[in-house]
């Protein structure tokens, strides 16, 4: 089958020849790629920035965004059928470890990582197992969906945990609203009837915002913070989301908090750098926020499913792949940029 | 003032001028009434089936769902002023007892009832406690609000109490589309992404879940509990919100209830009659649920200024009393009937 | 290898000689029994009660309640090692079905139950896979901890769930100091510091619950209702244990709850009959119990090492298993029967 | 009545007499003091550091940790009564802000802190109000638990939260075993069953948290960090509860922390310095902690009633004040100093 590969760190991917993968194993499943997201890592992994933790053999297919149809599975596999579409948690996950059991995969002792650290989504062909594939309603396609399994999942993870104890008089602020901000303004409308505030730089980015959701969308110009406790009457959110997490968003954004909020951590670049007197004396919270879980992932598709979450994407016949990375690295993609086979 | 009271027992409401109502607590406030619920609670008053239990000296005013505006307030009271909006808490609590100080003032172990235990809100003016009023928006009017202070309130408790636990794959039964399902039909929809099944036994009710935000809506004609297994894949619901609570209501809901699902016991008439072993075997709940807390009010009150919870209402003249009580013993109110001072 | 083994019923257990289980997939593990624990539901099964539940085929090996020594393992067992301690959770679950996914495995859809609808534990040795066997600490005897798979497992469940809302000036009653409460006793004293006051017929069992933490031990004497109102104030206990759910216990266990109590059934026989209208107007619940989950037998063994949950047991040889089941009939054992190969 | 007053800052506190407080309105409660503690924050408001912050006119009386008997009640006040044994919540809180009737009154909107901004406990009376006094138990007495009030309150609360998501099987690590950590240790053995680690520099203060029930007392000597880890099997702690927050504790704290821990922070001077990428990546918490809610106050005392967490006290006659605060500043006290009027 066709596969693009990694051959070497600061060269181009390659598109190449491979057998296909086959079941080996009771609960393996095969799935037939429908759609694999294109996303700035792959850019990275390139770079070798990823090389020594993942400790991957070259060469290796590449792609962790991935959805497509079930084309063979193991003897013990119960939870898909061959033909069923399925979306793929990023994850490949053991089902032994306390994290596995208790709704918790995202922290499994024992994953693998396809398209990081075993063989991924640019290709026809991708081996997972059945606790890693998540069927998704017969009125999704694959393609349209794919790029929910990783970015979607994350801000679907850390906007679910916020809804959990949002009131509806509460007020929640998102800081920026790119590819996962997108997704959490309308999840957060989905689940809940806090009142929504988001933040971005660019205008357009806060028009959009408005358009999909948001209750108050600020430009960040400088006036922003001023603005959130304007509206929330000088006491500050009860929840800030952060997708930025650096150019000062996290200094900002814990002053847009209100006593005993929550701040959640889910763009990185600088430090949460606080004193402990500020901590202690508002009772403010920091959660950290990883991608979310197969069960959060099962939630996702059913909010897909319902029309209440949706994503543009541009997509690319997978051998087009180098004009798909060179797009993205130039910014000229709207939406996720999607490989189909 | 004109207030209307209770004279007797299996006697007739009597219009009568008493003295208005003044600040004596430090904690008091005095209500100018925009609007007061007739409920059928009023009539079983007249009937004397609360006599026992209020110990309600003759004559009293009744009338226990009321909003209006602030009049008057004591020198301690911080959380409204003269002129203010407000909607009324159905009780009177202490704020001293445990249950006043854990948001869970409905359990207050000292509180009063106005319109049962005590002077209501069918009248111009009512006393009550800084503890019992809510500001409400200023796009909202009394008169359009006062009934969701008990009957609203009820089904707000509950059906948060079951969203707190309802992912967006799950799927939520309502049992009864009448004055109370009404309101939970538009409050599930508001703060959850789950799956809703509206079930009542007229088609009039039925036709208007789905109008108002039911996902599914099915006349109860013997092929009901049947039909919400097939809709759940023959699990049966993660939830069931129970507004009738008679008739063979909860016998049926079981039925429809998914292994760990919990039901909500909302309506009451018969009993909750279920083997241990069944309760055990499949691991099910039940939910008791009384009316909502002071929290819980200032919520619905935010969803109802967001627009996303509203009732149809009849007002009628104070001194239109009679006319309002025959038209709900005759069944001719749509909505809520409220008497306007 | 040994076994012992159901070849009809209304006849008796005959001990036989079968094949060694072996590794059949890559999550298999053999465990070479120590300890399993004779149970009341095995009398059950001789008498057919099981049958058309299970749709076991006979002959087939008894026996649910069991720990030992890891024998061999699959390709893909990461969490034991040949030659460790363990216990087994009693049922084989599938790991991927949202349930599994969940931490809530006892309710899986794809389950297989050892000793009561598939090969179980009297027998040297047992296959199961990796997502039944825990570890057990080094200071333990798998014969000493056998039954503490099942019983106990639920004992643990039930209190557990109570423990996480009981604050320490809480009361917490269970009823029934027999097998389960003896452990629910000593789970909750471990765990939380709400007031225990335990309920039996049994003057010896109430005397035992005294000794191992009951802060009051009351015999079932018809002034025991009132006794806990006593002990609380006449407001009722926050908590109801129910290990006994029949001849009565429930009628007087729900006059025992507090205001916005919950009831915890587990024992089971009669059934909860409450009238709704008291369901609602004191917001009381009724929570389900099963057996507990993998997690939850962790947690239990933990409470095990730490000498904070032990049992009394009579061990008997495996070929003994005729004298251990007529001693059990005949109410001879003391504590727990455990039969040792 | 004598008072010891703050008359002017960076002068010595002065004993005085002043009239008697008296009920003035109908929720006030005067308190005949039976102990007051000493705490070195009345050390820094007479330095002025609180001058700003607090707005206090001067003179007034200071003690911030108060216990004693109800000498007189308002017409209103119910949860108490006159000659009741009561410990005093450090705030007197509104009752009709949300965060009061939320079980969260610590963030009150209309909050006074006796010994701080108004007339505090260095007296033979207080005034405060119903909403603030805690009721304990006959065979305590008010001096030997006053400083529970706020020291003993901060680390319940911060423990009761922690314990609130630690199964039996988990780790905590307390860091710093002085004042509020002597309290943190007895409360989380007498509520949980996690394994406890306790960190500090100073070997006696190891030796007592061993004696007192640490599983593990560690002396801070630069291996400490490794020895978490390596009790942990290299993961790290499910919790680790912060009481000193200074010094390089945080760096520290967050280093034994396992993937998706909590650190839990109530002691204070520098800052959490943590890059977002290490707080997503692991999924780490860090959670704010300021002294508990008039609930937890409530929580605690039945502790102290069942003889589960103690203080060592040493008590000075009211006139002694002087003698008291030098001992505390050059570290003469065992334990905490109270006052005896």
């Amino acid at each position: 089958m066709k596969a693009v590969q990694v051959v070497g760190y600061h060269t181009k991917l390659q598109l190449t020849e491979i057998p296909e993968p086959e079941v080996e194993g009771p609960f393996d499943v095969i799935v037939r790629i429908g759609g694999a997201g294109l996303c700035r890592t792959d850019i990275h992994i390139l770079e070798g920035q990823w090389a020594g933790k993942s400790g991957v053999e070259l060469p290796y297919t590449i792609g962790h965004e991935n959805a497509g149809w079930v084309h063979a599975i193991g003897d013990a596999v119960t939870n898909v059928a061959v033909g069923d579409k399925v979306i793929l948690h990023p994850l490949i996950t053991c089902g032994q470890c306390r994290a596995c059991r208790s709704g918790d995969d995202v922290h499994c002792e024992n994953s693998a990582f396809p398209g990081i650290d075993t063989n991924g989504g640019y290709a026809e062909f991708l081996r997972t197992t059945a606790r890693s594939v998540v069927r998704i309603d017969d009125s999704l396609e694959p393609a349209d969906v794919a790029a929910l399994a990783d970015a979607g999942l994350t801000a679907y993870h850390a906007v679910a945990k916020a809804a959990k104890v949002l009131r509806p008089g509460d007020t929640c602020v998102m800081i920026g609203a790119g590819g996962l901000g997108h997704i959490g303004i309308q999840v957060l409308k989905a689940i809940s009837a806090a009142t929504l505030v988001v933040v971005d730089r660019n205008p357009d980015a806060v028009k959009l915002a408005a358009e999909i959701g948001a209750d108050h969308a600020i430009v960040a110009d400088g006036t922003h913070v001023q603005q959130v406790l304007d509206l929330t009457g000088g006491n500050g959110a009860e929840a800030v989301v952060d997708f930025v997490g650096e150019g000062g968003a996290t200094e900002e954004g814990v002053a847009m908090l209100r006593r005993a909020g929550s701040y959640y951590v889910v763009g990185y670049g600088e430090n949460i750098d606080v004193p402990t007197i500020d901590i202690i004396s508002t009772e403010i919270n920091f959660i950290g926020n990883l991608v979310g879980s197969y069960n959060d992932l099962q939630d996702l598709m059913v909010l897909a499913a319902q029309g209440k979450v949706g994503l543009h994407t541009t997509k690319y016949p997978l051998g087009d792949f180098q004009r798909a990375i060179d797009d993205l690295d130039a910014g000229r993609v709207r939406g996720r940029a999607i490989l189909v086979p």
